[in-house]
């Protein structure tokens, strides 16, 4: 009887997650002689400790090939790490059980630096506790911050997103800036590596152009050095932009978003480091001021992602399968770029031994030596990511068509477990 | 000799007003028989009063035509209400100086309510003052706030962007939900009307669709009720999708984004309804949240603009030339909404004495009863405003090629005028 495959996605989600769902199963399907059925864990792994999985094989070709161009996570997600096997003996054993329940010989996990540690933990369970699966990581989080592979899918439709929107958004506060708002500040993720800040960056065609400020969350906030650039942008420019990442700290490494401010009810304040950035400039400066937090809008903003992106997020799930099928366990699919300047790309394995648990920071000459810019190294590294548009169909009414799974369950085998 | 026109952009900027812009250029040129050349106030109404005037004979023929797809205001915007013409002696005669020396014979005023008080009051300068010039309104604002036309130029792109984003998110929002963040808060302007909000509701496709709750500015926020609404959706669906504008206000008519919250140092806080929708959640409920303020990025995404939009904006530009050819003045082109199902409609005139200073709310029977969500009444008239896709062209680097005009501008004659 021909193995199954055990798919789950990890971790938050991205644009494109659903593009690599979508290779795996497209693939697997291209191989029926070899390979049974893909389930996928409902919420990710915490699903498949329940024994909750999705018969993928009941979902129509036309459905599993919208995945390509839908949003969020088709199959759920969680964020949940399983120790390693000598400390979880409970939750692995069940693991175990639910593989051999439902004949499953490979196990695909997508997701971030955490998931890549699960998986290596589960690429282990062959040789520890004797079961025979083959376990592969397929990379994925808009922080692009997985070490070896060139880049993560997911990180190119964010950037492109923020990118585009600062862009957009700076023409229009230039517009009013001579008699009305002339401060703008847009906030974006990245609490650990300010990759995502950095993308902001590629809206600038020009010296002077838009976002003048670039608040990353590897450089120390300095207030009166920020205020100082943000005031030598109004006088020059009319207008200052700024991109803020959600993770810019003090010296003394409090978060600005969690900086102090209180409601009316003495709670601390709700979060947000753009508007105590805007309340800042406001009391120095006296500018007026509108500020914008992008949150979950930018993570999901499937309508403006990057055709790079979309096609190196299908890649991975396709070579996930390829990786299956010549018998490799404990390894990821990993993006190398072979080229800049045309930029071509393919994809290579790496052992999850190495990547797990490594994060990939950005490097320092990446930021340019005042601090709150990108240099034409990033430049360089950057652009590639967010070329191409790869807009989802739309319907009728104008909306795009995004597809709702049927998410069948397969039928429950084994008593229930509490996770 | 020819008489000129002058145009100028008042008011808030929006996805499509340079499209409007691109439609008087674009008409006015091949009426070079009867109209000279089309100059634009720098920064609106007080570049005109400064007799900065940008000569768009000097921009190409590709720029103009790009305009089409550049969100922002291509030569600039302000806030500035003139006064009646009784009370602003000085300024009116400045105005007609202008208008004189620059061999003005028709001026356009592209903009919302309070422009189309001005432009009412500066049609009556022929009458009033002696000089001859026919003043034209030109219909533009993200607010959907003016009397007469069925819909306003810039609304149904912002409401596009507001549907997309908040499906999007929603799906994001979905895919974690088991056992992580359960609400998602999306803050969306609209001051006094909550046309923009209501565009949110046109992400449901079906019952139980995200956005489950819809706060409008015409309904009083009732806590409990809200509480209750949030508590039923996530007890049925597993999350719960908010939009939110921006003028939710308490019984007592204070905003919920100015609702007590204090920095550190005592100053109110720093605006936002969504952060104060989501602490509510978080401490009457529990639930982990996730809250985005999209400000500007709704009112200058251009790409995802409303293709509906995008030729209606271009319309109005190109109604208004034609209105001035045929001797018109003290009017505005306003659309006709001539069917619903095909969706059709044309450009008449209307005189600004209707239009001016008349804002136009959200029928009451387009909130649904409960008041958290809308009406199929309000479907069927939003619906045909997003439909359609009018993207940007790109570049190889994989950003929307927006122009930047050169604006130059043409020789003052006149002493120099405080504004």
């Amino acid at each position: 009887m021909l193995k199954n495959i055990l798919y789950a996605q990890s971790g938050g989600v991205t644009p494109v997650i659903n593009a690599t769902a979508c290779g795996v199963i497209e693939t697997a399907r291209k191989h029926r002689d070899r390979i049974g059925k893909v389930l996928a864990g409902k919420d990710g792994i915490i699903g498949i400790l329940r024994e909750e999985l999705i018969d993928t094989s009941r979902e129509s070709k036309g459905d599993i090939a919208a995945l390509r161009h839908t949003p969020g996570g088709a199959f759920g997600s969680c964020r949940y790490k399983l120790k390693s096997i000598e400390e979880s003996q409970r939750e692995y054993a069940r693991l175990v059980d639910v593989l051999r329940a439902h004949n499953i010989g490979y196990f695909f996990y997508n997701g971030g630096g955490d998931s890549a540690d699960t998986a290596y933990k589960v690429s282990q369970i062959s040789k520890k506790l004797g079961f025979p699966v083959q376990c592969i990581g397929v990379p994925k989080t808009i922080d692009n911050d997985l070490p070896i592979t060139d880049t993560c899918p997911g990180f190119g439709s964010v950037a492109k997103y923020v990118a585009v929107s600062i862009m957009e958004a700076s023409l229009d506060v230039e517009s009013m800036a001579s008699s009305s708002t002339k401060v703008f500040i847009m906030e974006v993720m990245g609490r650990h590596a300010g990759w995502i800040a950095a993308a902001g960056g590629l809206a600038q065609r020009a010296e002077g152009d838009p976002p003048h400020v670039i608040l990353f969350p590897e450089v120390v906030f300095d207030e009166a050095a920020f205020l100082a650039k943000v005031k030598h942008a109004v006088e020059h420019h009319g207008y200052c932009s700024v991109v803020v990442s959600e993770g810019v700290h003090y010296p003394d490494g409090r978060f600005l978003a969690e900086a102090g401010s209180r409601d009316a009810f003495g709670h601390a304040q709700l979060g947000g480091a753009a508007p105590v950035v805007a309340e800042l400039v406001r009391s120095a400066l006296g500018y007026k001021y509108h500020w914008a937090v992008s949150d979950y809008l930018q993570r999901s903003a499937r309508h403006i992602a990057s055709a790079t992106d979309v096609e190196q997020a299908y890649a991975v799930g396709q070579a996930a399968v390829k990786l299956a099928l010549q018998g490799k366990n404990g390894v990821m699919p990993v993006i190398k770029r072979v080229s800049g300047d045309p930029y071509r790309w393919k994809i290579e394995e790496a052992s999850l031994s190495r990547v797990a648990n490594r994060e990939k920071l950005m490097p320092r000459n990446f930021i340019s030596k005042d601090g709150f810019g990108i240099t034409s190294a990033a430049r360089k590294y950057l652009e590639p990511l967010i070329r191409g548009e790869s807009y989802p169909p739309y319907d009728k009414r104008g909306l795009p068509r995004y597809v709702r799974l049927k998410k069948n369950l397969v039928k429950k085998m084994l008593p229930e477990f509490k996770v």
